[in-house]
């Protein structure tokens, strides 16, 4: 089996995610972060989500976002919107998945591994710039000018390392089919931006809101415990 | 004055760097990483240069690479090698340039900065491929597609972000003279891959080698402390 790092957040995207990078035959290798985001409850579900997919190893990495500010998920000064806001929101965290494929580039480098995957998402998703399939492309290319593998396989036709986001094509309810049917246990996910203690969701945040569609629009039943 | 991002790692390269962003009338944010590093020695020297060449602020930002390892310097079982090798060194720290500048660009989103400093060279260097001018206007590019200022600047001609690499066609002779020439004291700089605990250089690391040269070149006075 070949060895994949899987950004791994303990939401609906990432878990489906895991799932198709596990039915794909990889070896996978889960990359969670302690970014000082506004509750844990998350880095608890990544780990239970992991657990249930058999990952080779699953890492939390500390990495403070939270210094540098300016989101309502990394600064608590910000508060969380309930409503549908113009533009890029307010829980944009700015470069935060340029950091978290870097973390991710590193640690496939140090692995052999040559498969990174990420469940962003650019159909029902709240606009976030980092997100979006040029952005993706553009990681990709940057990682194969970046790494030794990379340099190393410069002469080859195919650049070696690949950036997977299986999830980016798909409306949120295609995502739920999907990992339905790969067996995700959506109970033990955590998609709220900011859940109570027990990971309870808070079912008005911009996050709840599109995976609420998403159950609904499937036609399954909505298995998150909300506040 | 605009604020501008500028890496620092306390070695010549970017505290020349440093200079020529300040030279340039640029407002800057120093930023150096705690990542698991042989020596902290290097962050001594950051902040004595930072404060040297009067940074409106110098952040030390701790993201343990060495929990990956897979380099002579996040690993203390890899050995430094002290006569030149072929290839890409064991020193080259995987995806590190990458993560750093993903950092940077973080930092810069929220103090609304559009300048990234790198002290990158692809003359005198160690054949990192994270120091290469592909990799540099790779990461530009995808600055711009990551994030906020980039995607609402999207209709403008210009992107708005940049990552400047001032250093990158010198040689190391031309870096001494250029740092010189704007006023950067050497003395308090290391650049050294395993210098003891008071700072005092190798003297026959790769670092050490090209540095030395350097002053030699440039006909000055290594102001360096060897061991």
């Amino acid at each position: 089996m070949k060895p994949a790092v899987v950004l791994l957040s303990g939401g609906l995207d990432s878990a489906t995610t895991l799932a198709i990078a596990r039915s794909e035959g990889y070896a996978c290798y889960a990359l969670s972060f302690a970014y000082g985001q506004r509750h844990q409850a998350e880095l608890a579900a990544a780990d239970a989500v992991g657990a249930a997919l058999q990952v080779v190893e699953h890492r939390v990495m500390p990495i403070d976002l939270s210094a540098f500010g300016g989101s309502a998920l990394t600064d608590t000064a910000i508060p969380v919107p309930e409503l549908p806001t113009q533009g890029i929101p307010v829980t944009y965290v700015p470069a935060r998945n340029t950091v978290f494929l870097a973390l991710a580039l590193a640690w496939a480098e140090v692995i052999d591994a040559r498969d990174i995957f990420i469940g962003v998402n650019a159909v029902d998703y709240s606009g976030y710039p980092d997100c979006r399939p040029a952005f993706i492309a553009a990681f990709e290319a940057l990682a194969n000018l970046a790494t030794k593998v990379g340099v190393e396989a410069a002469e080859d036709a195919a650049a070696p390392i690949r950036v997977h986001a299986p999830l980016i094509d798909l409306g949120k309810a295609d995502i739920v089919r999907r990992g339905l049917a790969l067996g995700v246990d959506y109970a033990v996910t955590i998609s709220c931006y900011q859940p109570d203690n027990s990971g309870a969701a808070c079912g008005r945040c911009d996050s709840c809101r599109l995976r609420r569609q998403g159950f609904e629009d499937a036609g399954v039943a909505d298995p998150t415990r909300y506040i």
